[in-house]
């Protein structure tokens, strides 16, 4: 196993992500789609779903598609990510530094699935929803809070999986095939319960990454990429990612 | 195995159930939410997703997270919870108290995800239904037998669950991995088909424990907690899960 | 094991198919309801949890919970329904005659848990609707066309279940825990795909039980039993579900 | 095992396919039908358990179902499709005439099904979508795109589900029965994420074959078959299915 497998078992992962997960939501909220007002549990599926495809696709490096993830792994103690790649600020740069390629591909290919719906009129809002997420009443501190705590549900509960002792749910992330399903049920749950407030980014690279296609792609009146919001999707579940890590060995005795 | 860290894992698996299963209240019937108004399945999911969360990180103590389950396993003649944790009134004292507390934090936390909605216009019954359960139609007596029949059943297929033999769902509450999926979607289905006329608390420290963070936590406009209401869904519950322990002999042969 | 045992059994699991089904039913269509209006996919969510729920209780006697799939297996030329139970007239008629009184005390049971919502004012369509099935276009022939094609896929792909060949599957009726959620989500899909012209009976005791708590149970302005229809879900599914028995052996190669 | 095995298989899954997917439809697009305007999220569950259910009964052949798919394994360089049926131009031309004799049959049973329904009042446009695909927005170029997007994640996932390395998950396609679980979900996932602008064929013999039968069944006021866009949902998943073979080695490192 070496680091540029990691890399691009990572991008395809995270790319698949964005892909399934921005098309959930474009499918949603842009006219002119067979799905169009379905409603937010329809998003959850989306979204749980597309982590599932996600995972499947990357089990060479154990599917993490989350900064969030990969430091809270970090946090938590671990010394390999997966047999043969020690954790180090190099391992660490490879698996962010994938995550944010390949959330930007998957964001770009999303755009291709439905250029046609955004070249057609929807409103700015509608059309950057698609790459990224907004928060209903926008307060920075609270919803810098609102995304800490999806993304320490998410990470807690991972780094629980992988104490279940059944070989059919381990993998070097602690998921097997078994747990790839769960993590996906997890992120349905996550979604239809925190994901009120901020619309759960509860990842860095999901939604920087589709944030940075949205800015430089051709798309028709598409508006502003909302910057002076980047920053909370990407702070608040690293806060929050890091926190369950560091509190797991309380949390979830060996 | 000691009675604190059954404690702790009844404390975080219950403070996970109600972060979860209040949040997609919350995100459901507060204003200002993306999933406002999504409807009644997407609550049952999220209570659902939100067990599945639960067991998954409290793996030590068998994840009962609900008194009515602990209570129903020592009708149903257990000696032991889990191995080294002999059934007694200190270990179900442990249990149910553990429970209370984790309740009342994950509602906390729950309150804190959604500060913001909080803090906004809605109806003080809506502030009230993101923490605790009420009747559409209040009738005491009428509405112990809905949640005392919610609760039999998930308290008979859970013991039931611990009869199929396959180790791959064994648990010391008969569940393991898949026994956590399983008892998740069995509570999606008690919620979609029972939870009509009470909302299914079908577990005591669901209701009561963020029924009090409801009475002591500063939110505006919150109006009354409903202690009259307040009982129903404590005994109802205790009521089906010890009738399905104490039947759980005869309707399920060994 | 001994038919007693079965007798049992099957009571018990299709009595508990009958009230969560219903219940489903109830929430849906009966004013008063967290769950009033929420639509056909809560339905068939809730039928096949119902399913799921059903089987795991009844593991004793392979889970039937319904005479086509009795039935079919003894048309697929099966000598045992579970070890020790040979198929012979006197066994058949045990599980069919438990699955009528389970079907019959789970009616009750729903009618219990949304008695006050049964008191109150519906319309007489929506109070038989929470009991039996009816058709949206009443033709005699093509409803029972419909009925025995839903319930020749559930046959089928139950009987195509026991020959995967994997342990966690298999049960006396070639379902495991695994199969049981299988089966489970299979009557989520053939109610999603099929139930919309009848109401997908597709088990002549879901139907006929409940029917006859209806018109026995002192239920306010509960209208007609409408037993003019009642042979429609009872001959569908038999024809449906021995139709898949007698061609498995050549639609499903071992 | 034989062609004739293999053919017989495939006909079989491929026309509960369509039965099930076809009728998801018909539940929710005509009129009188008690799922009717249930919505998308409806017709992916309908479809993803269609696949499910479709898989289960193809287990002799490894359940492709779908000419894409057969093509994808082709791509990827797999010398047999099940121990005996080795790749070359006679399996190749059994598998898909199989598939699309399977989705012809099913499209029939599924108008059976709903023959009041067909008979009944209806748009034009609503009949043939029971049978068939058509666009939102009609973009030859860009609709191909879509379908290849959708059909690359098929068969890229189905594909990777077989390198996860648990014989649970394994058969000849790469799955078992999990993996018949795991490809239901992934096709309910492709569904809500990018069904959005065609309605996602992702799937020659499921869209071919029925506008045949939509061609030839005497259906009242059923309108053009649509020959116009009928290539598209041929052409596109063809391209995606044999795209995500060829790049499955890069994309997939063993």
């Amino acid at each position: 196993m070496s680091l540029g497998t990691v890399f691009l078992s990572e991008v395809v992962g995270t790319a698949m992500l964005l892909l399934l997960g921005g098309g959930v939501v474009a499918n949603n909220i842009l006219p002119k789609n067979k799905g169009a007002g379905t409603g937010f549990l329809h998003v959850n599926w989306g979204w749980g779903l597309a982590v599932f495809a996600g995972v499947l696709v990357s089990y060479k490096s154990g599917g993490h598609l989350n900064p969030a993830v990969t430091l809270g792994l970090v946090a938590a103690g671990n010394n390999e990510f997966v047999p043969g790649i020690a954790v180090n600020a190099m391992s660490i740069a490879t698996y962010i530094s994938a995550q944010m390629v390949g959330a930007f591909i998957g964001a770009v290919l999303c755009w291709l699935a439905y250029k046609k719906q955004f070249d057609d009129d929807a409103p700015a809002g509608a059309k950057l929803g698609v790459f990224s997420t907004g928060p209903e009443i926008r307060n920075p501190l609270w919803n810098l809070v609102t995304e800490a705590i999806g993304t320490f549900v998410l990470v807690l509960v991972v780094l629980a999986s992988g104490n279940w002792g059944d070989s059919a749910t381990k993998t070097p992330a602690g998921l097997g095939w078994l747990g790839a399903l769960g993590v996906a049920l997890l992120v349905v749950g996550i979604g239809a319960s925190l994901g009120g407030p901020t619309g759960y980014a509860i990842n860095p690279a999901r939604d920087l990454g589709p944030r940075i296609a949205h800015a430089v792609l051709p798309i028709p009146n598409k508006g502003s990429s909302d910057w002076g919001y980047s920053w909370v999707p990407v702070v608040g579940p690293i806060i929050g990612g890091v926190l369950a890590g560091l509190m797991s060995g309380v949390l979830l005795p060996a």
